[in-house]
């Protein structure tokens, strides 16, 4: 693999939610030969049980670090994942949905990429999806290939010639082929939660955007859903 | 003024340190016709005397909101900043310095971007200096450029036709014109810490980098130095 040097694995910086996604895409990363360093970022979202199980799949998969990073956006608020004067929507929205956090991955990224030049590394690897989450600006392809560019410009690293790669592997794909690729690369999803809603034990709504998404992708995959529901 | 709307005046976005540059930055905002959000990030510095400075300067400057961020970098470190294990430098340094937050910048205007979002604001401004701290990467106006572009790309008000503009006034100043500009602006200097390593009284130590361009910079204009030295 032509990133591997002189023996040591190259440092990657993945972004993992904790959700059926990016644990998959902590898995691609393993898989293409990097050391994984995961982070997870506490914004002051509803859902905080992701968290404890981005520690579950980080360690199941074998990441050499994970780190949770504070960042209170809730103070701000303007999404029904931080305030929770703002509803979860329990049927399909059209459009950008409530659900949007203003500016949530460019600040994931920004994180990724401060942590990722203490490291040493020039991977970054994030979840998104443009095919499922078409609502959300911040998950175009287009946006992805911006911020690349712009960590070259914003970094040491970059004024250096050391350029950041920022992997987006599920830009494309379906859901279904996100659920066979996990499952192929032995990401053990019951560990995972992708609910806007969940309750404390972790277990799924089964009705918002992100449940019904998922659900489907199992269907699709005809691989048995994990899922605890409710 | 163009980007008054029917009456109400148009809500900026204005980073504030709590230093020389950023208060001057925040008189401009107003004296262009903004309704100015002061937004102030907690990010681990050793400087938090900084933050009380800024909120002084946000009330001393009628700043229509003050918020402070929390984001814990220090966890991730890498800047005599952020880590108390590298020590801030006491005399001129070359190339890019230890004082660099890796992706600082990113981070910064990220937040900012989220919040202007919520707050249906168009513009941020921040007081980067390409002359004076030409050491740091994300302060060069390449960067300021790609991250405008990179902020239609991520957010809904992007997707929906309204632009946001990155203003960095300071941008080709020197710090001569920067304490000319805030002196004319009525900026209480007295109020603003830019050492970084004041005192728990905000009391300047006068010999870091940040210190040296802040003397000079006073007497370059000719004007007294309120700043209290330790």
């Amino acid at each position: 693999m032509s990133t591997v040097m002189s023996g040591a694995k190259p440092r990657a910086v993945v972004l993992l939610s904790g959700g059926l996604d990016s644990a998959t895409v902590l898995a691609i990363a393993k898989t293409q030969g990097f050391d994984a360093y995961a982070l997870s970022v506490a914004y002051g979202q509803r859902h905080l049980i992701e968290l404890e199980a981005a520690a579950r799949v980080a360690t199941q998969l074998g990441a050499s670090a994970h780190q949770v990073m504070h960042v209170d956006l809730d103070v701000v608020g303007g999404s029904a994942l931080t305030d929770r004067n703002i509803a979860v929507p329990q049927s399909p929205s059209t459009g950008i949905p409530v659900t949007y956090v203003p500016a949530r991955n460019t600040l994931f990224l920004s994180l990724a990429l401060g942590w990722a030049e203490v490291l040493g590394a020039s991977d970054l690897f994030i979840g998104v999806n443009a095919v499922d989450y078409s609502g959300y600006p911040d998950c175009r392809p287009e946006f992805i290939q911006a911020f690349e560019r712009l960590a070259d410009l914003a970094t040491r690293a970059g004024v250096e010639g050391r350029g950041f790669r920022i992997h987006a592997p599920l830009q494309y794909w379906s859901k279904k082929q996100i659920v066979e690729k996990g499952t192929e690369l032995g990401v053990d999803f019951a560990q995972t939660v992708s609910c806007y809603s969940a309750d404390d034990e972790g277990r799924a709504c089964g009705r918002c955007d992100s449940c019904r998404l998922r659900v489907e992708g199992f269907i699709a995959a005809g691989i048995a859903d994990p899922t605890r529901y409710a």
